[in-house]
């Protein structure tokens, strides 16, 4: 089955409001197996609303739209629904004493006349309850097609969505239906490209389950997504094709779904029953930030200093005075002395250092914006790794956060 | 003038990705007076995106669009908008050196095989130059319509927005049509309802300007927008409205535009010629994590520290273990000890600090998650302030956090 989704506000089109009620219902119907190829905005223009349900009627089964149900005449999306259609309005009695009982109990002064506006739907429509406001949704079919239609307010229409949009959708497809399920593989180290080159094959060489990469400051996602009879079928896939990834970039692999580096981090660290910590220059606070976003962080972090000015390094971090002075703050040596001063300050198991220029200004030639030393200590030992960043201030902080972490990361699963 | 967007991602379809950039596109053409009646997405599917870029070019004068500019063969939007124009892709020179040299510099391995793709422009058309990543933009004109293409990533596509496309677009107009500007005032401190009933008249009283409240996690915005014939007109309505708004609120603005807390709080501090140091429990990082996104806050910040254990607090930062025990770590009287500590460790003129229960554990009856003690330490005293904040364990840090910042700028505004 195919469906198009269709957002209706002017306030949308102005970008006064970010349309996540779009991306929820993209979400829900990929989920359940529905196909969702266009997607379109217009705003409060009962002509234009009618043009794009024709539009989307021409392509799709079903036309899912949110906003315009509200109780003024700007609210022209039941005239639209009916116009695209073919048929008139009608009061529905049921919508009608829901909106009024709910608007005579909020004190509201007009509340038969607004509930008389919101009780009108397209000729033959059935109802959709609303729990959370006055405004009742509605299903209405013609020719084997159907409009769908729902406020726009978050929470009604998700209230909307789970209580009977997705068990009518479900019922339409019977036991022709199929589920799309999906994960994603978090990748941090490599670049776009040379994850890319690892699994090629999979990106092109597979129709279900399909594989795709998102790049984001340093990091990859390869989302892969199954499509199949049911989420047992869809979930096996996915965990073959999950394997063949793995097998191929090893610990690139960071995590899956919802898990940022930082979680990854921590958990190992929990995992082996060590304690870190952490002096920031170029990261500036973001690292330590990161990793306390982490719930139970507790456990492996006790300290982390930003140590931003020389004489925070020297006098909190003990780095010595002749590496700054003859290697500069963004060095190598200086680096490594921060690791160092920070694991004997928290009396931690391992450090991780940054010292860079995140710009816009103090780069230079020998030393340009976007160079950057991590650092890490361990008992046994020091390590330093060099890294060449681009982008905003903001993005250098972020890429050489994610980086260090990664590399803390990689220490960790490599030494203990 | 009419434009249209198209948002092009198969991602943003199934949901995985709520697409901020419309939004933004959106509001950007608004203010400099473009009409936007249409928006669609679609996704990574050339012949759909020569479809919709065709429906959109026959109802508008300029079609921009987002995404799809990668460097693998998964993103479609160059061959597609030569398609919709009926011209062949060549390579520009100009664009090609870019992505190389960036990917070069990243240490990429397949660096001109990338670069070849990334520099494919439909025929004729001019590139948008991309400081913050490898994929160039470009505005390829035919029969006097316009189709402007960038990159999703939103940085890089707000970038190009402000340095080129808005410029375009301004040229294109003219001197006809009205202009509509706009300006955000930031308010931190006083709940929403407070500043609301501040400004209640203002809200509701007038059509031209509009003043319109925005409320995120603890701050509230509000944006003066006017209609004129010039932009110095709307200047000067917005310049008059702007100046009742502070006359009331007076020191709860810190600031306007894209300004956020912690600009406020350095810009204060530079002015002031003072230092500062921070001492973090319950925000992990997060105050120097801002303080540090401020470029130059070198001037004002030498030492942060994230005392998260009980260990560090009193190792590092000197709180009396006494303290500790009697108070326990979420306490004035440890918040207070946290600053002095932060302010003679850093050699600071003044200090702040934070501890509390960010959660989700850790809470009891009597100190529940979200209680937050803030503390302040200058040469001749301390304060400190007592929050209850909800939301979850990410918004309590961020509404500690910037709540800090603001209380440590009304200090330094009261007492230097």
């Amino acid at each position: 089955m195919r469906a198009e989704i269709l957002s209706i506000g002017t306030e949308l089109l102005l970008g006064d409001i970010v349309d996540t009620n779009a991306a929820y219902i993209g979400r829900r119907l990929a989920e359940i197996g529905v196909d969702v190829f266009h997607r379109a905005t217009v705003g409060d223009n009962t002509e234009r609303i009618v043009g794009a349900i024709g539009d989307a009627l021409a392509r799709a089964d079903v036309v899912i739209t949110t906003g315009g149900l509200g109780p003024t005449e700007d609210d022209p999306t039941r005239e639209a629904v009916a116009a695209a259609l073919g048929v008139s309005l009608e009061v529905s009695e049921e919508a009608r004493r829901h909106a009024e009982s709910l608007l005579a109990r909020a004190g509201h002064e007009a509340a038969s006349e607004s509930a008389a506006r919101q009780a009108l739907v397209p000729g033959g429509a059935r109802m959709i309850g609303n729990d959370r406001g006055t405004a009742c949704g509605f299903i209405a079919e013609k020719g084997g097609k159907a409009v769908i239609s729902m406020p726009g307010v978050p929470g009604e229409m998700r209230g909307m969505i789970e209580s009977t949009v997705i068990p009518y959708l479900r019922s339409r497809m019977g036991r022709a239906g199929s589920v799309i399920r999906s994960r994603v593989l978090k990748v941090c180290g490599p670049g776009e490209a040379t994850v890319e080159d690892a699994v090629r094959d999979l990106l092109h060489g597979k129709a279900n389950p399909t594989v795709a990469p998102l790049v984001s400051l340093g990091e990859v996602e390869l989302r892969v997504t199954a499509k199949a009879r049911c989420s047992e079928e869809a979930d096996a896939m996915i965990a073959a094709v999950e394997a063949e990834i793995r097998a191929r970039l090893g610990d690139d692999v960071y995590g899956a779904g919802d898990d940022e580096i930082q979680d990854a981090a921590v958990r190992l660290l929990a995992e082996r029953k060590l304690t870190c910590a952490v002096a920031e220059s170029v990261t500036g606070g973001l690292i330590a930030h990161k990793l306390t976003e982490v719930p139970g962080c507790s456990e492996v972090l006790g300290l982390a200093v930003t140590s931003y000015s020389n004489d925070a390094k020297r006098e909190v971090l003990e780095v010595p005075a002749a590496a700054l002075r003859r290697h500069g703050a963004v060095s190598r040596e200086v680096a490594i002395a921060m690791a160092k001063g920070a694991m004997a300050l928290g009396g931690a198991d391992v450090a991780v250092s940054t010292t860079g220029i995140a710009g816009p200004s103090g780069g230079s030639v020998a030393k340009p914006v976007g160079l950057v030393f991590v650092g890490l200590a361990w008992r046994q030992g020091v390590a330093c790794a060099r890294l060449s960043l681009f982008g905003t201030r903001s993005e250098i902080k972020e890429r050489a956060a994610r980086k260090a972490l990664d590399l803390l990361r990689r220490h960790v699963l490599r030494r203990w």
